[in-house]
């Protein structure tokens, strides 16, 4: 018998039809001689409804408040996934993320999970009962109620898999798994059976949507494997885990892409210490994620600073660096919209050369030209014009042969 | 500097434009040197909403999960109302029923309120926030949310009230206040500027919709002054309270109708000690809610019982004597649907002879045959046809002279 974690997301449970069907697939795992821990997220629709009524009484709601009113969608549904289990003859409690012992820190609407105290959950299975948890959310060492911001749903799955020493962590969503690359852009993508941990780290940071980096981060962290999966069928998934010899032996895992970015140079900064933390500090203070950055020093001696930034950030990012740019006779900015990255990632390149000459080659050869480039121990990345993006990944898929089975 | 608990309705809370208008009031409340403690029940229509999804998932959905369910309404409640406070710059915070330190007993769904540990909301209170507080729910000993059944976020306001030492608790509702009969039967009805809690107890439970017996019988309990009046408007309501000798010295205070009953006779009982409790046993076990009881032998030697319920009871109450009755040869069922009953209440009935006699003339006057009567000490109930019941009504207000203020 082993015990095995599940998490169902919002779209799982997005209607009382698919409520019954999180409840037989539960029963069916359970038939098998399993105990299992359900973590589920809000009825897809009602976290957005309730965000909507807040917006329409305060055009910027209190986040504790926030807190309170969001909880609530997962707690709706922990009630109705567990009724249905009840109705299929299942023993089954729901468990709020208080009473599941999640205890937070950080601040309303973004908390970041301390610690769990499983001993109720310990109780309810030693009782033979199947759990239902909400996603999402916690309580603050003080009582109050705390949800996890995006995402949330995963790191509490992959936090309770940790808490409870779980066998099996599964990540039940509407795809089928990690991907070579997405399989709407490239036709002869593959699933992956594995991945490791800093590959899934950098997919996620990279524009794959299957998983937010921190909860791949926690499950690092605390050495949980888990399994992302279809939760429309029993295919096996991907197992997301710490690397290992046996693991294919490939040198790009998977190419990632993210559209709508954008490009920001700010040119004719005297090459001073503390210029470049003042500029990205302005940036960070408007609460703007920077992508990639690519700092150097000009023939005429000013040095220039480019970042890559999503599209609809632009302007607040202008807005932000022009109190700093006003006092700096020389500073220009120049922008450049519609581009989109695309990153290679693989453990793979640690030890082979050559990966960027290959990754280059065959865009070239696409005739697709390069804008900025950056790169990481197991990832590069690259900016193109966001209308060659599926050619790019394309070029680059084949390039690679990711479509093959490795031998 | 007053400490005042006022208690909100979901009508009063069932739209955002009434959430503003109740963080309006609210403020205004604060404006005039007040603290505040708004304890506040789930939009209107959303528990109703939220049964039927249980419904639809389940026949008979376990309690603890309802609990867990319908807790989500008021605490989504809590939330929008003190967005919109803060939005209106009142410093404010939302309370659950568990932060609220409300302790309950009692089987899911029909919580009874244990104890209340004020130190959170004290904590907050001190701090100068206002609080809005969760109805209708509360956590067992062990942890579980728990709600309290009908009439629960009444019982909430009077016994946060009782446990904080509120100045005043002020139960905000669609009606003006109490008053002598309903208006809408008897034009000339007049608002009750104050009435005794034994009073109220003898008009909530002979149809007066305006409480719950229980809420009324806690404030009893504890000495909570109360007062009922519109969230609508800022009239002066009816203050609920201990009798004292100022009170307006009146026999009858009020006279209360109820539609839709019905009467089960049973004839050709053996006149055998053990048998009154056998039937009435068999009709609790059938969780029928009986009212009026009369009992007595006929002159053949055998007993018959005579009960009043909800119309809608009388085919589940005689399904629930078969089973007895079959063994019992002379028994009969008679059964009688289409009546009402009207109670005349007042704590003055105990000094004053002759009410009943007023009361049966004036019915006799208007030409309404009487049924079934039963007396408390301070009641008398008749049942008449239900057609003449609002006629019955005119003709008691009338001959008490209800409609004018007394000397």
């Amino acid at each position: 018998m082993a015990l095995i974690v599940q998490k169902y997301g919002g779209t799982s449970v997005g209607t009382l039809d698919r409520i019954r069907n999180v409840a037989a697939r539960i029963k069916r795992t359970r038939d098998e001689g399993h105990q299992v821990v359900a973590v589920v997220s809000a009825m897809s629709g009602v976290t957005d409804g309730l965000i909507k009524m807040a917006r329409e009484l305060s055009e910027n709601p209190s986040e504790r408040e926030m807190d309170v009113l969001l909880a609530t969608g997962e707690q709706q549904s922990i009630a109705l996934v567990t009724m249905a289990l009840q109705d299929l003859g299942v023993e089954a409690a729901s468990i709020t993320g208080r009473q599941a012992g999640i205890r937070t820190t950080g601040s309303h609407t973004r908390g970041r999970i301390l610690n769990i105290d499983p001993t109720l959950m310990r109780q309810f299975l030693d009782a033979g009962k199947s759990l239902v948890v909400a996603g999402f959310q916690g309580v603050t060492p003080d009582g109050m109620i705390h949800t996890l911001g995006r995402g949330g749903s995963d790191l509490t799955a992959i936090a309770v898999a940790a808490a409870l020493k779980a066998d099996v962590c599964q990540i039940l969503t509407d795809v089928d798994g990690v991907y070579t690359c997405d399989p709407r852009i490239v036709k002869n993508a593959r699933k992956l059976p594995e991945i490791s941990y800093d590959e899934m780290l950098e997919m996620a940071s990279s524009g794959s949507k299957v998983m937010q980096s921190r909860s791949v981060e926690f499950a690092k962290k605390f050495g949980v494997v888990f399994e992302v999966r279809s939760s429309l069928n029993d295919n096996p998934g991907t197992l997301v885990l710490e690397e290992h010899p046996n693991m294919e032996n490939v040198v790009i895992r998977g190419v990632s892409i993210e559209r709508s970015q954008a490009r920001l140079t700010v040119t004719g900064i005297p090459d001073e210490p503390g210029m470049s933390g003042r500029i990205l500090g302005a940036l960070a203070d408007a609460e703007i994620n920077i992508d990639m950055i690519i700092s150097n020093i000009a023939h005429d001696g000013y040095a220039r600073h480019s970042f890559t930034m999503h599209g609809s950030d632009l302007g607040k990012a202008q807005a932000a660096l022009k109190p700093l740019l006003a006092v700096l006779p020389q500073a220009k900015i120049e922008t450049e919209a519609g581009i989109a990255k695309l990153s290679a990632v693989g453990i793979g390149m640690r030890s082979h050369c050559g990966v960027a000459a290959t990754m280059f080659r065959a865009l070239g050869a696409a005739n697709i030209n390069i804008g900025m480039i950056s790169t990481s121990e197991i990832k590069i990345a690259v900016t193109v014009d966001e209308t060659r993006i599926e050619d790019a990944a394309r070029a680059v898929h084949d390039a690679f042969e990711l479509d093959k089975v490795p031998a």
